[in-house]
C-alpha cells in the first residue's frame, strides 16, 4: 500500500530504526478504516491474565472465544490487536495476515498476595512474536514499583533483540508503585512522566492512560505551577502528554480504563483528537458489550478520530 | 486486509506452516492490483549481479537507480519486488513497508569462469532479510550442475532458518549443468523436476521457466509417451509443471527470460493464466522498457491474469 | 496400545536406547493391520526426488498430490509412510498423529551430471522431525562411493542428535559406487556387507534391497565357499542378510525396486517372511498402480506376513 | 584534524588504551570551540528521566524535542551530548558524524519509591553505543548505597567490553547512600573519594559534582587535618579532586547541579579552570534558559575556560 | 563538525545504514582539507604485501617506516589512510583520532604461486578494526576470479558484522580472473561491472580502476553499441562507473595504478572529477615519490578536486 504524507511523516520520527521496525509501524498505521490518517485504534485482551475470565468475558459470553476477538478487529477496522500468548496461538494461523498483532509479552494477575511488590511475569518473546507473526510485542513496566528498574532492564533487552528482527515495540507505561497514592497512579505529572520514561526507554508506540488534573509529585506540582501548564481539560492533559513523549516524536495511544457508558468513551476519544494523541487502545468498553454494540461503538470512534463526530 | 476465499484456499495448503510465514505469503498474496486473486506478478531486479549493468541497464537508463524500481513496482501495483542486498538497501527506507520485498540471498555473475561449476554465492542472510522488513528470501539453485547438492544443503538450512522466523522463502529451480544440454535447461521433463525439486526443498514460492516441448531425459521421454502427457501447448506444460508443485500446493510463477516483443510476453502470461499458473516474475522485460511501455505492459499483464484480455 | 510379546522382544533388543526411541520403534510396530506381529510394511515417496515426478507419478496422476500417499497408507493400514521434507510439510497438519512418520532427511536426484561422486544432499533434518512429529529419520548411504565415508559421518552425527532426542534412524543402505559393477550392487555378499554397515552404524531399522546370488568380492566369495553358505534361494539370502543385522537383533525392510508384476511382489513378500525378514518398503509398487489395485495387493501382502497367503 | 601537543599528552596518560579508545578521547577533546584546549564542556539531558519531563523541559518547552539539544549542542559547538537510548534514537540519524555523542547507559528515576536502594536501571548498551555512532557509554555510580558494589560490578563488566570495542567509559560518580547525610553527598572528602572510586573501576572520563568545604566522615576529617589540605576554596577544591583522580592522569567534568544564576555558573567554570578540572557537564542551566540565553552563557564558558573571562 | 549540505546528501543515500555507519562515512567525508566537499582522497599502502618492500619502499626509503604514511596522510590533508593490519598496529597509538584509518582485512602477495587461483587472505577482522579506531574495513574481491564467489561470501559475511558495529565497508573491486585478458582487467564494461558487483554486495566506498575504452564481454559489447555509451574519454568512463554505482547513490574512488609522471596524475585527477566520480585512491604515486614531491602533488590534487586547476 502506498503509505500517506501523514504515515510518512510519522515514520520519519523513527529515524535510527531499520526498514523491518518501520515497514512494521507501516502495516499499523496503514490497517484499517483509519489506516493513514496517523490515528489508530488498538483492541488490547490482556483482561483474562490481569483480571480473570469471568471479570473479563462474562459480561459478554462469545469473547471467551479468542476467535471473537480478532474477527471483531478485522470487522471494525481496527489497526491491530494485541494479546498474550495464548489467545495469538488460538487464532494466529485462522487469521493470519489479516489484521496486525501485538504480543503482550509480559502479564500480571490478580491472584498475585498483596505483599508481593508490583511487577510482571515474561510469558513469550521476540522469536514467539516472529513465528505468529505479529507487527509488535507489548511490555508493561510499572514506574513507581520498587522492581521497576528490573522491569527497565528486562523491557530494554527485548527491545533490543526486536528491533534488531525488525519488530516493534508497543510499552504499556503504567504508574503503579508502593508510595504512589491511587490517584497519583492517573495524577497528570505521573502520566507525562510515565510516557517520558517509555519513550526514553525506546518504545516506538507508547500506551499510557487517561490523566486527572491531580499533580502527585511536590516537585513536579512547583514546575507546572510555575510553567504554568494547562491540565484543566482532558485535551490539555493529553497534549502535554505527547510533548512528554518527544514532543509528539512517538506514537501515543491512551487507554480507556474499566468499561463505562458509551458517551464518556467518545468524550475521552474527542479529547485524545484535540489533544494531538494517536488514537484508543480499548478492549473492555469494546469486548464487555455484546457485539452489535461493541460495533457501533467502533464505528463511532472512527468517524470521531476522523473528524466527523 | 481480509483476505480472499481464493488466498484462503492457499494458504491452506501451507499447512505445516507457521502464522508469519503465512502471513508474509498472505501480504504478497493481497498487495497490489491482482491482491486477492490469488495470481502474483514480480519484479525481480538481479540481472545487474547476474549480466553486469550495462547490458541490463542501458537500455532503459533510469533504471540504474534502485528507488526506479521500487517505485515501478509500486505505482504498477505488482505482489511484490525482488532484488539483492545492495538494491534493498538503497532504498528499502525510503519504501518502507509500502511493497512486500524478497531479498535474493545468492547470485551468479557472468564474469565467472567458464570451467568453474555452476554456482551462486550467498551474499545476505535471514537477518538480514529481518532487518530489511522482507515477506521472503529468494534463492537460486541449479539443479544438474556437479555442486547442486550443495546449493541443496544451503538453501534447506537457510529455509529452516527463515520459517522459523517467519519469512517466507522462494526458490529460483533454474536447471543447468555440466551434462545438461542447452535445450535441455528449458524442457518440458526437466523443467517440471525443478518445480519438483523445489517444492521438496520446502519452497513456499517456485519460480521456474517456461519450458518447451523438448523432452531430455531418456527415462522421463519414456514416461511422458507411455503416460501421455500433453505437453504440446504452453498451457500444457505449465499445468504439467503445476502438477509437479504438488497437484498445485505450491504457488509457481514462471520467468519470461530476455526481453522480447510485448505480444510475446502477453501471450506466455494467458499459458501460464490458462495452464492454472500464478503468474509471472517479469524483470527484464519490464525495466528494460521505457517506464510508460513498461506500466503500460504490467496494465494489460493485469488484465490478463483478471481473465480481461 | 499393549505391546505384544513379539514386539517387547524387539524392542529389547534395543536395549541401550532410551524410551524415546523405543517408544518411536513401538509406535511403528503396534501400527496398522501388522501392528504386533513384528512385521512391517513402510510406504516410502521419494522417488520424484530421486527420478523426477514425471517417471514417478504419470502412470498413476492422483499420486501428484501429498495427500494421496498420507491417505492412502492410513486406509492400508500400513505401519508408516516415508517422504522428504515438502512431501510431509505438505500434509502432516492434515494427517497429524494418524500415520507413523519417518522423515526422509536426504536425497539426491537424476539430474545430477554423470561425473559426480554418489552422493546426496541432507535437505532436512532432526528438528524438522520433531516439529513434523515423525517417528524416525530416514537417511541414504552409499557404501562403495568415493564418498561413502563422509556420508557415514554425517549420517552418525544426525543419528547420535536423533537417538538423544527420542527419534529413530532407518538407513537406506545402497551399494553403489565408482568400482561397482552393476550386479555387484545387488550381490549377496554385498547386500549382506550393507546391512552391517548400516547396523553398525546404529541404524534402529535397515532397509536393504532384496539380493541376487552374485557374489561380488573375490575375497568374500572364497568365505561363502569355505563357509558354505546357502544363498540359492531369496528366502536363504534374506535369512543371510539377517544374520549380518546382528542376528536377527534389528529390524531389516527389504525394497522391491521398480514396479513389476503383483506375482513377483508377492513372492518377494513370501521369501522375506520366510527368511526371517521384518518386512517391506514398497514404494513404486504401489503408488504407480491405481488406488484399488494397490489396496488390493497391500491387502495381500497383509495377509502373506501374516501367514494367510 | 591534528591534535594539539595539550591533547596529546591528555591522551598519554591513557597509556593502555588501544587505540580505538583513544580516537574517542580525542575526538571529545578536539571538537568544537574547545577543541584542542584540553578543556571540555558536555551537554548532558537525562533529567527527563531522573525527575521527569515537566520539572525538567517545561521552563523552556521546546526542549522536550530531543533534536533542540543536539542543535544547540552543535551551533554552540560543545564537545559532546550524553543522553539515555531513547534520546539518542530520535536524532542519531540526523544529526551523524556531526557531535560525539555518549550514551547514557543507566538512569534512575524519582518516582521509585523512598523505601528502595540507591540504584539505577542499565536501559542500553554497548552495541547500541556502537550501532549508534557513540564516542562513549556513561554510567552512574552511587558510592555510598547499599547495592554501590553492585554496581561497581555492572560497570566493571561494561567497561571492559566497550574498552575491547575502542569505545571509552564515563562514570558519573554521584555518592549517595543509606548512611550518607546530605550535605556528605557534596563533601569534599566524599567527593574526592567518588573521583578516586571512579578512577580505580577504569573510567576514561570522570564526572563529579563540585563538593563543599564539608567534611563528612570522621577518619577522613582527621587526615584532612593531619596533611593540612586546603579545601577552603571551590578552586583549591577542585585541584584536590583532580588529585584524587590520579594527580591529573584522567579528565574529570564537573557538574553544577540546579539551574542557578548565571554568574554563580560562572564562578564555578572559574573555579574549574583555576583548580585544573578539564571542565564542565552542563544540563538544566542550558536547557531551562532560552535558546538566546543559553547560547550567550554557553559562549560565555567557552570565553572562561580559554582563559578569557 | 557541522556537516556541509552536500555531505548530508551523500549520507542521505546510505538510508539504511545505522548512524555508527553514517558517522563514520561523515568523518571520512569531513575530515582533511577536502572535507565537506563530498570528494575525497585516500591513501592506500598496502603494496609492501601485495608486491614486496623493496618494489614498493626502495624507491624513497623513508616510507619503510609505518608511522610516514600517517604522517603524510596527515600533513596533506587526506580523508583517510588504508593499510593492513600490521601497518597500522605500528602507528594507531601515536597518530589516534588524528586520520580515519581502514583497517584492509584481506591481502595477495606476489609469492603466490602462478597456478593458485586468485584470490587473498583474511588477515584481521571487525574487532580490529574497532580496537584500532578504524572508521571503515577494506576488502579486496577479484570478479572473474573461479574463487571470486567464495570471496563474496567472506566479504557479505564481513560487512554484515561491521556495518552492525558501526563500521564502514570499502571494497577494492578488481577483475582478476581464469578467463580475462590483462585488457579485460581494466576494460569499460568489466569496471562498470565490478563498480556494480561491489555496490550489490553492499559496499558504502568502492574503490575501482580507472578503465579503458576496452570492451571485454560480447554481449557486453552489444549492449554498449546498441545502447551508444559513450565510453571515449576517461570523464565518460567515470560518469559511466557511476551510474553502475547505483546511479550515483555511493561513493567511489578510483586507483592510479602504477607510479607515473605527476601530469597524468592530474589528468586522471580532473577525469575523476569531471566524470562525476568522488576522489582518487593513490599510493604508489605518492609515496615513491619523495616527501617533497608528494606533497606538491597532493596539494595540486586538492586543488583539482576543488576545481581550481
Amino acid at each position: 500500500m502506498k503509505s500517506t504524507r501523514t504515515v510518512q511523516k510519522i515514520l520519519g520520527y523513527y529515524e535510527t530504526d531499520n526498514p523491518g521496525v518501520k515497514g512494521n509501524l507501516c502495516r499499523m498505521l496503514m490497517h484499517g478504516r483509519l489506516g493513514g490518517t496517523g490515528k489508530m485504534i488498538i483492541l488490547p485482551v490482556d483482561q483474562g491474565f490481569e483480571h480473570g475470565p469471568a471479570r473479563s468475558f462474562a459480561p459478554n459470553p462469545p469473547a471467551y472465544d479468542p476467535h471473537y476477538h480478532y474477527q471483531i478487529a478485522i470487522d471494525a477496522g481496527l489497526n491491530a490487536y494485541a494479546a498474550p500468548l495464548g489467545m495469538l496461538e488460538a487464532g494466529a494461523d485462522t487469521f493470519a495476515g489479516q489484521i496486525p498483532t501485538i504480543l503482550k509479552v509480559n502479564s500480571s494477575n490478580s491472584l498475585v498476595p498483596g505483599a508481593a511488590p508490583f511487577s510482571q511475569a515474561i510469558t513469550s518473546g521476540v522469536d514467539d512474536a516472529l513465528r505468529l507473526g505479529c507487527a509488535a510485542i507489548g511490555f508493561t513496566i510499572y514506574p513507581g514499583s520498587s522492581v521497576a528498574l528490573d522491569m527497565f532492564e528486562e523491557i530494554s533487552a527485548m527491545r533490543e533483540e526486536a528491533a534488531a528482527k525488525g519488530v516493534a515495540t508497543v510499552i504499556w507505561s503504567y504508574p503503579r508503585g508502593e508510595d504512589l497514592s491511587k490517584a497519583g497512579e492517573t495524577a497528570i505529572d505521573v502520566g507525562a512522566y510515565a510516557a517520558q520514561i517509555a519513550a526514553l526507554l525506546g518504545a516506538h508506540i507508547i500506551k499510557i492512560k487517561l490523566s486527572t488534573d491531580h499533580l502527585e509529585q511536590g516537585e513536579a506540582k512547583k514546575a507546572y505551577e510555575k510553567a504554568g501548564i494547562d491540565v484543566s481539560t482532558q485535551a490539555a492533559r493529553v497534549r502535554h502528554c505527547m510533548d512528554a513523549a518527544f514532543a509528539g516524536r512517538r506514537i501515543v495511544v491512551f487507554s480507556g480504563g474499566a468499561a463505562k457508558g458509551a458517551d464518556a468513551v467518545y468524550d475521552d476519544a474527542r479529547a485524545i483528537r484535540d489533544g494531538g494523541g494517536n488514537g484508543s487502545i480499548i478492549g473492555r468498553n469494546t469486548f464487555q458489550r455484546s457485539r452489535d454494540d461493541a460495533m457501533a461503538m467502533l464505528d463511532k470512534l472512527v468517524d470521531i478520530y476522523k473528524g466527523r463526530a
